[in-house]
């Protein structure tokens, strides 16, 4: 019996859209207000998804105060209440859009879930926008 | 790496579920409420879902500015502060539920977004009804 | 002491904003998309609110259950899945404004409701849009 | 066409986690605070959701009207206002996870749902903590 | 300058609406499915509202880190994961109504909080049903 | 008959709590996190709510095109997508607490609405953090 459980966080922290190829320029026009050099900031909401099998005895297909650990560990400390492009070490090459964040959560979950559940992240970087990756 | 985008809008209408073929006994019948002649109305609200590979410069997998402005040209214009059965022409051959007002709007879209994205609709009518539409 | 309790309810209905006394172009100035004849809708949400003592034996201070049947039938009989201004008798010379709806909300409750008790109404429109009247 | 459509449920009940097998030292180093003899409680939140054909007809996929009725027969009248432990058979030998309840909710609709239909169960335990199960 | 500053917290637990002064049938009739002997359960929302005045210096009218921890000992401790009835010591006397609980967290909350400031709770049993509470 | 209309708003910025007159030591000490010299970010949420008298003509308390309009011009061009500390002048001297932006934003609001309103603000920082400011 497969089943999926899923655990919500939230972390708030600073970004700036900018890609260091283009010119200041072209980043303005292509990123907008996103670009701004100063930075702008976000109440992220994140998903984390992991889908396998629920323990016949326990009752639990992975104990969510373990998840939140990990989730603590892995996402809030690195994420919240930083800086993106200045505080997180991926962000100094990577563009910190709500892809490419949902990419690195979902990187750094899955060194520390076990590979036999899937994971999948979901990832609000507003009430209106959001992100869905699975791995694949 | 396959990753979904989506974007949140809303549109406020009042639409009235009949079939035409019936009569009007039967449509009370069937329809209930929703059949009353006068009409009533819905804050309804859309999530359009893009499925496809990041940009690996830009790390964008869709610019949600032009996601957002295509939305406003193809749905909010046409069915926004709009009576559905009187205002929308395809509305007067079908009946504006909610799956089949899912679907015009994934076929609304599918002309506009690239094929090379998959398209998912996703339509709230209360916040307790919504329905799910990919086009298979 | 005095405390306050409320009640979260909906209903679904069509409106058009309008005065009569009005010429068809001033009202489409000034209304705009919300003077649509052929009308729009909105899921509204009422929150009835009771102020008074609780008390100090059931630990009340207004049963629920009650409450909710007196908004059922004076608030969603009279106004779910209607067309505020062809079905409701007030609004066929009053302009069903989220404001006058709020206000003839009030008036229909207070009758029923002791008037120990104070009354509040909050109504939202869309969830960005909202009043609160108390009767004052 | 196949589409999806959902309806969202509530049913607010008291549940412990409990292992029989297992000691009361075990249980209560496994569960922590969940394992409180005397019970603790949650609003839960039920999405039933169904994929199949829409009737091009009615443009119905599934009538909600029955839905919601099925869901009130099978799934408040057993869980609502209920000690899941105590109350409901099921859980008076398996322990009642979130993860158990999504499968013997998907189990009691799966017995009123024509087989054409999909059925998918959602179920938030709190805001931050949900499972999906489908049958598989 | 009054300002007011408000903190979301939330806390799972089962409880009983029952009168000992009355009998089994008249609790029945009174309370309905509130009355289960087995008990059912919530997820609680509560808002502590602090009114007063704004720190010129520091911007703060009060530190938001304390008083979560403030909510942590008096309220999370307290009732998180229990039995109202048989764990919390005052509603083995008090029936735990809605109402109840919001007094009692009032007083534990304003027993903390420096007299400078006014205090109110908001405390949601469901989405649908709330109480408002200011100590007058 | 006096009413209260609201309307709701969002604007995503950066900000650091740090108060000149301190030392580092000191600001690390009293704001923690919220302290980063790389600045964070939140999605801030307004509600402008206006009480006054309805129009018994037009059955209006105040255009909300009109609020919008104004919300737009002075608050969303100022704040949203900026560092409120680099990007708003008043907050090169002044600390950006929630307590702070929601004066300022009552101020620069209530040189627009003309003073027969009462106006009233709203703001969360995060979904569990929010601060009301009248003006008194």
């Amino acid at each position: 019996m497969e089943l999926t459980i899923s655990r919500e966080s939230h972390f708030n922290a600073a970004h700036r859209l900018n890609v260091e190829a283009w010119t200041e320029a072209e980043n303005k026009a292509y990123f907008g207000l996103c670009n701004n050099p100063n930075y702008h900031g976000h109440n992220y909401k994140v998903i984390v998804s992991l889908t396998g099998e629920v323990d016949s005895v326990s009752g639990y297909l992975f104990d969510l105060k373990i998840l939140k650990q990990i989730i603590d560990e892995e996402i809030e400390l690195k994420f919240d209440h930083k800086n993106l492009n200045l505080d997180v070490e991926e962000f100094k090459i990577t563009n910190p859009t709500v892809e490419n964040i949902s990419i690195l959560i979902w990187k750094l979950l899955r060194n520390r879930i076990d590979k036999k559940y899937k994971l999948k992240i979901t990832l609000y970087e507003t009430e209106r926008n959001f992100v869905e990756y699975n791995g694949n």
